[in-house]
C-alpha cells in the first residue's frame, strides 16, 4: 500500500513541476500579448490544484505511516509560498539581477501588512504604556559597538570548503550531519552512539572553536555538494562594515540591533522623563546581520525590521503597577524545569502563579510576557501554537537574570520571534565605562534617612610620598571602593598593616595603614545613585509576519484548491472590495462612490469591475485575505438602497444601507464591533449559488 | 544709534552664553539630587527669555539698518533649535561618544511627528491613488547601482588641506569664498569684478573638475581655519560601501535613494497590476549619502528617510484622469521664464493654465505638483512660503523632460524638499540594458490595426560569407534598426549600394544591398511594445519636517518668552493633555479615566498631575505643540459632568460632557470637524486669569 502511494506521490510531484514550467512560459507569452491574462491565471490555478493534490496524497501517506513526513510540511509550505509569491507578499530582492541571498522585498500586500502590524505594535506598546519612542541611525560608529561587545563577540563559526572556498556555518553543517546519521535507516547507529549524537546535538550552540572543530573532525564532516575536506572553524563577525566620512579613517557598522541607540540616549531620555524611573523607551527600525548562509525565507535574512523595548527600572524593585492586568492570563510556558523534565512539553500557567512560584524572575518581565502574548493574539497568531521558552542557565549571558523566548510553531518547527530578557545593568554600565559618561539614575527617598556609611579618606601627603606620579590613580582607586571592599581593606590594614589596591588600568599597589583612613559614619542620606536594570522585549517583525501567514492560511472546506489568508481585519492589507453585481453604469457609479467613501474613512479597498463571476472574485480576494466584500446590485440603486456585506471566514452576508457601510467596516476593523453584532443588527442575505 | 544697538546685541549675546553654562551645571546638580527639576526648568526658561531678548534687539537693528541681518535669522533658528533640542524633537546621534556629523536621533516628539507625517503621506498618496507600495533593502549589490549610474557618477568634488588632510566640499568652499568677497565692506570689489563673481556663483553647481580647480586657483581659495593650500578637486563617491556575504567578494552599497528598488521590480509590479499602465509604485525608507561636510541640522544628513513615487506611463500619453481635480489650484510657480526674468520671483498660477501654456510639460507631472502642494498644506507648511521651481535646461539630465523642485522658505533660504521629475524611459532602459531582462510594457489596441511597417530581412548566407564570426552581431544590429533608421539604410543601399552598420559593441561594418532586404509592408498590428516613461515625485521627509517646524513656531502675542509649536492636530506628537484643576482624588480619577478613553481612541495623550498652575502647564505643552487640553474641575465630578476643552492657537475654551470629549478630539484630529464647529456646538468657557 505505501509503495503504491509513494509512486502516486512521485507522479503528483512531477505534475507539479511540469505545470510550473507551463505557467512560466505562459507568463512570458502574456507579456507579448500572445496569451490572455485569464489563461495565465487558469494555469496558476491548475498549479495550485496540483500542489494540493500532492499535499493530500502526502497527508494520506502520513495517516498510513502514522507520522508527519517532512515532505508534507514542505508541501504546505510550498502551497503557502505559492500564494505569497504569486500575490507579491514578498519576493527575493534584485530578482532581475539574479537575487542576493538573505534579502527580500515586500510587495504591496506584504508592505501593507507590515505597516499594519507595526502600527498595532505601536498602539499596543508605545501608546498604551506611554513609552518614549526614538529613531536612531543604522550606520553606527565603531566605538558604540565596541562598548556593547558586538565588535569582539558578534560572530558565528564558519568553515570553508578546502578546494572551492565556499563558506558554511559550522553549527548548521554539524547539525545536518548528525541529524542525517540519526535518520539513516540503512545504516542505523547503535543506541549508545545515538545517545552520544543526541547529547552533542543538544549542545551544538554552546561549542567553542576548538570543541566544534574536534566534533567536525570526529564525525568526518565534509563540505556539502563537493564532499571536500573543510577548514577548521573560525569566528566570522556578522556585522556589515563601512566607513564614515570622506577621510576613510572612521570605521562604522550597520547596527546588528536597534537596542544600542536607546542605551546611548539613556541620559537624555531620563531627563526627558523628568528624572523618574521606571520608564520604557522603544524603537522600530531595520537591523543588519551579514549571515553566513541565509535560509528559510523571511526567518533568517540579512536586513530585517526589529521592534525593541528597553524598560529601565531600579534593580531592587522590579514590581510592575499594571501586573494585575495580566496576572490571570495563561499562556503556554516552557520553563527550565519542563525542558529538563520527561515530557519536554510546554504547559499553560497563569502569569501570577509563575511569578509567585519564582518561575518567572519578576513582575515586570512577566508583565511583558503577558502583553506580548496579547499582541500575538491581536495580530492573528494562534495562541495554542505559541509558547514562551525559558533560557536554560547555560544559554544566558553571565549578566542576565532571566530570559524567555516567544516561540511560534510553524512547519519549520518552533520559531523564535521575540526575546524577553532581564539584562540587569550590563548595557548601561558597558556604555558608561567606554564613554566615561555617568549613566546612573538617582532615587530620592521620600524622607532623608540616617544611614551608616563607610567613608574612605586618603592621606594625600603620604600617598604622594609613596607613589609619586601614581598618587592620583591610587587615590581614585581607594575612593572608588564600594562599602564591602573598603571594609575588607580596612580589615587587612588593621591586621597586616598593608593591603593591595588595583588601579583602573590594572596596576597593583601596596597601601599602608598611614595612607588612608577608613571609617564607618552615620550620615543623612537623601537618596541613592544606581545604574538601572534593563528589561528588554525584542521583536523580529519579519519572523512574526511569516508565522502569522502560516497560522492564517487555510483552504475552503470541500475545495482544497481555494486558498484563503484569514488575516485579522486590522492586519489585512486590503480591508474591503467593492463589486458591482453586473456591469451597468448605475451600479458602477454607486460602487465607485462607496470606494471613495471607504478611502475617505482610511480603509484600503479595491473596486473590481472586471465582470468576473462573484465566485471568481471572492477566490481572488480570499488569496490576499480581504475580510469584507461589498456587492452593489439593482436593489441598491433602485430598491432599498442597501448593499450586501459579506464576511470572509463565515461567508455569511447581511444587507446594510449603502450610506452606513463604510462606518460599519471601519468599526469592524478597529474592533469596535464584531461580525456577530453586525449580523444581529442587519438583515441576513442568503448567498446565491454563484457565490461559491 | 546703530553702534549703541550693536553693543547691546553683544551684551545680550554674552548673557545667553553665560545662562547656557548655568543651565548645564544645574542639570548636572539635579542629576545628583542637589538641585530641583523646577530650578533647572526656571533656568531654561530664563535662557529662552534671554535668547528672545537678543532676538528682539536684532529685529530692532534690522528695522534701523533696513535689512534682515544674518544674525537675526540665526537667532530665530537658535530659539527654535533650543525648543527642538530641549524637548528632544531631535538630537545629534551618539552624543555620549561625542557625536558623528550628519547623524541625528529623533526623540519621542520628533519620532511621533515623523510617524504621523509619513502616515499622512501614505494616506494622501498611496491610499488615495491606489499606488503599489513596496519595501526594499537598503543594502544593494553593486550591479544595480552600476546600472543606475550611481557607481560612476554619484560624486561630489572634494579638496583636502595640503597639510592636515582635512576634507572639504569644493563647491561649498568656492561659494563661501566668493560670497565673502561680495560682502567684504572694507575692501569692496569693483562692479565688474562683482558681476564676474555673481556669474561664477550662479554656475558653481555646473563646474567640472578642471574648471572648478581653475576657479579655486584663480581666487586663491585656501583651507578654512588653517589657511593652508588645498589640493586640486577630485570626485568623491557619496555611497557608503560594504561587502555582502562571508566570502568578501560581493561589493554592496547602502542605497543613495529608494527609487532603484522600484525600478528593478517593474516587471513584477506590472504583472501585479494586471499588465495595465499607467500605475504608480511608492516606497518609504531610509537612504544613505556619505556627505563630505554635513551641515545645517536635518537639512543635510548622511542617513535620511525618503518617500518616493515612480509613476509609470506610456510616453506618448501623459494625460492624467484626475487632473481636473487639481487644475484650479494656484501654487507659486517659479518657471524657467521667471528665473531668467528681471524680478526673479515666483508667481501663483493655476496648474491648468501652466499645462495649457506648456510651462509644465504634461498633466501627470502637474497633477503631482498639485497633490504635493495639498500635502504640504495638510501637514502645516505655509503655502505662501512654498514654491515650485523649474530646473533650468542645463540643470537637467539629458534624458529628463521636465523637472520641478518643491521648495520651502526658511531661515536657510529656499530649501529643496521635493523633486518632481519626468525622467522619460531612462531608468527602465538602463536596468534592462544591464540585466538583459525585458522591462517593456505592451499596449493592446482596442481593435487590431492595419499598419504600414518596415521589415528588415537579413540574408544569412551573404552575411555569413562576408562577416564570418561577426555575422550574428551584424544580423542583430540590422534587426534592431527602428523604422526611420532602416529606411535610411534602405536609401543608402539603393543610392550607393553600401551602408555602414554599427553593432552593439561599437564596431562598424559595411553592408551591401545583397545582404539585406528592407521593405514596407502592411500588417495587422494588435498593439505596441514600449518602455514606459517614469514621472518621479521624491520627498525628503527630514527636510520637510524641519521646514514645517520653522513655519509652525511662534511666540504668544505680548509674551515673547512663550514658544508655541503650532502643529496641525494630525501631525502633533501628543493630541491632548489631561489636567485635574487641583490635586483631589475624585478629579485625578476622572482625569485618569479620560486619559484611558483617549488612549483607547488611539489618541496619544499626557496626564499632568504635577500640581503646577494651569498657565505653567500650558506653557510646557505649547512647546511640544499639543493642540487640545482637557481640564477636569469640581463641576466635572459633582456638577454638570462636563470638562473644559481648550484649543491651543485660539486659546478659546468650551465645556464638553466628559463622555464625549474623546470622540470630539478624535474628530478634530481626523479633520471630520473644525474647532469653529465645536465652538458653535458646545457652550463657551471663559479663561480664568490663571490661564495666561
Amino acid at each position: 500500500m505505501t509503495t503504491e502511494l509513494e509512486q502516486q506521490i512521485a507522479a503528483a510531484q512531477e505534475a507539479v513541476t511540469k505545470q510550473g514550467d507551463t505557467v512560466r512560459s505562459l507568463k512570458a507569452s502574456a507579456k507579448e500579448g500572445k496569451a490572455e491574462k485569464s489563461e495565465v491565471d487558469a494555469a496558476i490555478q491548475k498549479l495550485a490544484e496540483l500542489k494540493l493534490a500532492l499535499e493530500s496524497k502526502q497527508k494520506e501517506f502520513e495517516k498510513v505511516t502514522g507520522k508527519v513526513s517532512s515532505q508534507s510540511k514542505e508541501a504546505l509550505r510550498a502551497a503557502l509560498a505559492g500564494v505569497l509569491e504569486r500575490r507579491m507578499f514578498y519576493i527575493p530582492s534584485f530578482k532581475i539581477y539574479g537575487s542576493v541571498a538573505g534579502f527580500y522585498d515586500y510587495g504591496p500586500p506584504g508592505c501593507a501588512i507590515k505597516q499594519n502590524m507595526t502600527q498595532v505594535w505601536r498602539n499596543h506598546f508605545v501608546l498604551e504604556e506611554n513609552m518614549l519612542e526614538v529613531e536612531c541611525p543604522a550606520v553606527t560608529p565603531e566605538v558604540v559597538l565596541k562598548a556593547s561587545g558586538h565588535v569582539d563577540r558578534f560572530t558565528d563559526f564558519m568553515v570553508t570548503d578546502a578546494v572551492t572556498g565556499e563558506c558554511f556555518r559550522a553549527d548548521h553543517l554539524l547539525e545536518g550531519h548528525l541529524e542525517a546519521l540519526l535518520e539513516d535507516k540503512k545504516n542505523p547507529v547503535s543506541p549508545e552512539k545515538a545517545k552520544e549524537i543526541r547529547d552533542l546535538l543538544a549542545g551544538v550552540g554552546e561549542l567553542k572553536a576548538d570543541t566544534m572543530g574536534a566534533a567536525l573532525q570526529a564525525y568526518d564532516v565534509r563540505a556539502p555538494g563537493t564532499g571536500n575536506a573543510i577548514s577548521a572553524p573560525f569566528a566570522f563577525n556578522l556585522m556589515f562594515k563601512t566607513s564614515i566620512g570622506p577621510k576613510g579613517d572612521m570605521v562604522g557598522y550597520l547596527r546588528p540591533e536597534t537596542a544600542q541607540g536607546i542605551f546611548v540616549n539613556f541620559r537624555d531620555l531620563l531627563y526627558y522623563n523628568g528624572g523618574k524611573l521606571p520608564f520604557a523607551a522603544a524603537q522600530i527600525g531595520n537591523s543588519y546581520r551579514n549571515e553566513i548562509s541565509p535560509r528559510a525565507g523571511l526567518l533568517r535574512v540579512r536586513e530585517f525590521t526589529q521592534a525593541e523595548i528597553e524598560h529601565f527600572v531600579n534593580g531592587d524593585d522590579k514590581r510592575h503597577p499594571k501586573f494585575p492586568l495580566v496576572a490571570d492570563l495563561r499562556p503556554l510556558l516552557y520553563s527550565r524545569e519542563l525542558q529538563m523534565g520527561e515530557e519536554k512539553k510546554a504547559a499553560p500557567m497563569s502569569l501570577g502563579e509563575a511569578v509567585s512560584r519564582g518561575i518567572i524572575a519578576n513582575e515586570t518581565l512577566a508583565y511583558f510576557i503577558g502583553r506580548t502574548w496579547l499582541f500575538f493574539c491581536k495580530i492573528g497568531v494562534n495562541p495554542a501554537r505559541m509558547r514562551f521558552r525559558q533560557h536554560l542557565q547555560h544559554e544566558m549571558a553571565h549578566y542576565a537574570t532571566d530570559c524567555w523566548d516567544g516561540e511560534v510553531e510553524t512547519t519549520y518547527g518552533w520559531v523564535e520571534c521575540v526575546g524577553l530578557a532581564d539584562r540587569s545593568a550590563y548595557d548601561l554600565k558597558a556604555h558608561s565605562g567606554m564613554s566615561k559618561i555617568d549613566l546612573t539614575a538617582f532615587e530620592k527617598f521620600p524622607e532623608p534617612r540616617m544611614e551608616e556609611v563607610v567613608k574612605v579618606v586618603p592621606n594625600n601627603k603620604e600617598l604622594g610620598a609613596a607613589f609619586k606620579k601614581d598618587q592620583k590613580a591610587v587615590k581614585e582607586a581607594l575612593e572608588a571602593l564600594d562599602s564591602n571592599a573598603a571594609l575588607d581593606v580596612k580589615a587587612k590594614l588593621e591586621s597586616a598593616g598593608v593591603a593591595t589596591i588595583a588601579t583602573c588600568d590594572g596596576q597593583q599597589f601596596e597601601v599602608k595603614a598611614s595612607m588612608v583612613e577608613i571609617k564607618k559614619v552615620t550620615e543623612k542620606v537623601t537618596g541613592k545613585t544606581y545604574t538601572p536594570s534593563v528589561i528588554e522585549p525584542s521583536f523580529g517583525i519579519g519572523r512574526i509576519m511569516y508565522c502569522m501567514f502560516e497560522h492564517c492560511y487555510y483552504t475552503r472546506e470541500g475545495d482544497e484548491t481555494r486558498a484563503v489568508m484569514g488575516f485579522k481585519p486590522v492586519v489585512a492589507p486590503t480591508k474591503a472590495t467593492v463589486f458591482p453585481l453586473v456591469q451597468k453604469p448605475a451600479l458602477n457609479d454607486l460602487a465607485a462612490r462607496l470606494s471613495r467613501e471607504l478611502t475617505a474613512a482610511g480603509l484600503s479597498n479595491l473596486i473590481d469591475t472586471t465582470g468576473n463571476t462573484i465566485g471568481k472574485r471572492y477566490a481572488r480576494t480570499d488569496e490576499i485575505g480581504v475580510p469584507f466584500a461589498v456587492t452593489v446590485d439593482f436593489q441598491s440603486v433602485e430598491g432599498d438602497g442597501s448593499v450586501t456585506l459579506r464576511e470572509r471566514d463565515s461567508m455569511t452576508q447581511v444587507r446594510v444601507p449603502a450610506g452606513e457601510v463604510a462606518g460599519v467596516i471601519r468599526d469592524l476593523v478597529d474592533d469596535r464591533t464584531t461580525w456577530e453584532a453586525v449580523s444581529g443588527k442587519y438583515p441576513a442575505q442568503k448567498a446565491s449559488a454563484d457565490d461559491e
